[in-house]
């Protein structure tokens, strides 16, 4: 897909600026590290499309929020794989970064992304800079406090937490940051694309609970049983393994059903599809022994 | 003085604000723990020092500025006493945020305050909203890759540091975007600001080193002797007691000195001597058996 080709350019040239002359060489090694290779790169994608689907009149703009974005949850998983939160010693099929480089370097690569995230922004050449103030402010809401990933991450240190609500703050709110950030990065109001990054964010915390318990960990890239090993809550736990699967499907479905009426409708259908059966392939569930209604897409 | 007070209310109304319903308690409370009571606001001050003597016509984005400036140097005083870094029990007098809260909240409590400050730039209702990106990108070169002061504490993990380089990333950046992001926000060419910013962080960065060898640890709110602990380099170490003095006031004059022509350098001139003053007072360095020249400000 041609965005992913765009968003990795624009990373590429992120992570390159910031390793310019002067810089800690095993700091910088560390940021490449957190950011290459990526992922399925999921929330700047819809981010894009859907400021594609709005108009896309401010492209510079739109990708210094998609790019932020993917900076910030690449700066979470550094931070959340550190010994004090998971101590998880694989990403991506990789050392983590505090494997790699140690627990100071994973420190400071963590906070040197959410820097750049900032600079993504000083950097954006956005040509309706009117519109910066409030795609920043919907990107800050995804991720800072009182309810973004920082704060969901940190109902892990309560002592009690509801599952909806911690999920919503840990893993949804960065989807409805990219869905509200596109569609206000291409001058269009962020309330009617909301519903998509919930809806999608949700279903997205829930398949990354089902593959905690069924996923090949070498395909996973990164270890399995981790929310039973840390008492974490999990849809899986809470609903067993089918009902969490039924509860996957009905939440893309909800997703695709909220896209707002426009031009690229059909592509964003399409691109919610196709991530839905990489997050929770069939074959998957099929070889652990759960039965799936095909999903129809109109 | 006046500035001050601004300061903290702005920086009360950033962190009240962030506790908001659905805020996680235990990081709510350990970011205010992080940002009050605070130090001196040296750095936040210096930025509205400058943006004042360039005319202050929009206050907001200087306010903005500052209080970003501040939250980014509260940040980075969390990180740096966790376990891994140095380690300290105890910071302004308080129990250092991990030693309170812990290290999974001292870790959330710092990203979370690198991310209010990306808050600021969001909702500081900038008149001269194209003055935005500029004065994020000075603030941003101050704190992040290659050369701000989460490189300066990354020089930490490398084999090989220069004492200037490490010393001029750690502590001289974050005043150097100070001094610039005051101009910028003004409407000013930061480059003749960027000096008193230079000259100012050095001058700072050997008093940490002083006061780390001779302060009383009771007035310093800080343990003492950690520079020798932690094998750090010190400008104290390197050149002796009395000639890190020297050099320390050596190095106020060129601040003073480097003040550009304009109506608010009388007011900045006694702010940078009252700062200097407090930083490394003559009582303190004549109970040390070290003498010093009276400084004259022209």
């Amino acid at each position: 897909m041609r965005s992913k080709v765009l968003i990795e350019q624009a990373l590429e040239s992120a992570v390159t600026a910031s390793e310019a002359q002067g810089c800690p060489p095993r700091l910088a090694a560390a940021v490449r590290h957190a950011v290459f290779p990526g992922g399925a790169r999921i929330r700047p994608q819809l981010c894009l499309a859907v400021s594609m689907a709005c108009g896309n009149d401010d492209p510079g703009l739109a990708m210094a929020a998609a790019c932020a974005i993917e900076l910030l949850h690449c700066a979470s998983l550094v931070h959340d794989d550190l010994p004090c939160f998971d101590n998880a010693a694989t990403r991506r099929g990789q050392p983590s970064v505090h494997a790699a480089y140690g627990e100071r370097l994973a420190v400071l690569a963590g906070d040197a992304l959410i820097v750049m995230a900032l600079g993504r922004f000083a950097s954006s050449g956005a040509r309706r800079i009117e519109r910066l103030p409030d795609v920043m402010a919907t990107v800050v809401q995804g991720v800072g406090m009182p309810t973004g990933i920082v704060a969901g991450q940190a109902w892990e240190c309560e002592p009690r937490v509801s599952l909806a609500e911690y999920q919503r703050a840990k893993t949804g709110a960065l989807f409805t940051a990219a869905t509200r950030a596109g569609a206000l990065a291409s001058g269009v109001r962020a309330e009617p694309w909301a519903h998509l990054g919930d809806w999608l964010g949700e279903a997205y915390q829930v398949a990354d609970d089902i593959r905690d318990v069924i996923a090949d960990p070498g395909l996973l890239g990164k270890p399995v049983g981790q929310d039973a090993t840390h008492g974490r809550p999990s849809a899986a736990a809470e609903l067993g393994l089918g009902g969490a699967v039924e509860h996957f499907d009905r939440l893309v479905a909800q997703a695709i059903a909220s896209i707002p009426h426009c031009a690229g409708a059909p592509q964003l259908r399409q691109l919610v599809q196709l991530e839905s059966e990489r997050l929770v392939p069939v074959s998957m569930t099929s070889t652990a022994g759960v039965v799936r209604r095909p999903m129809v897409v109109a």
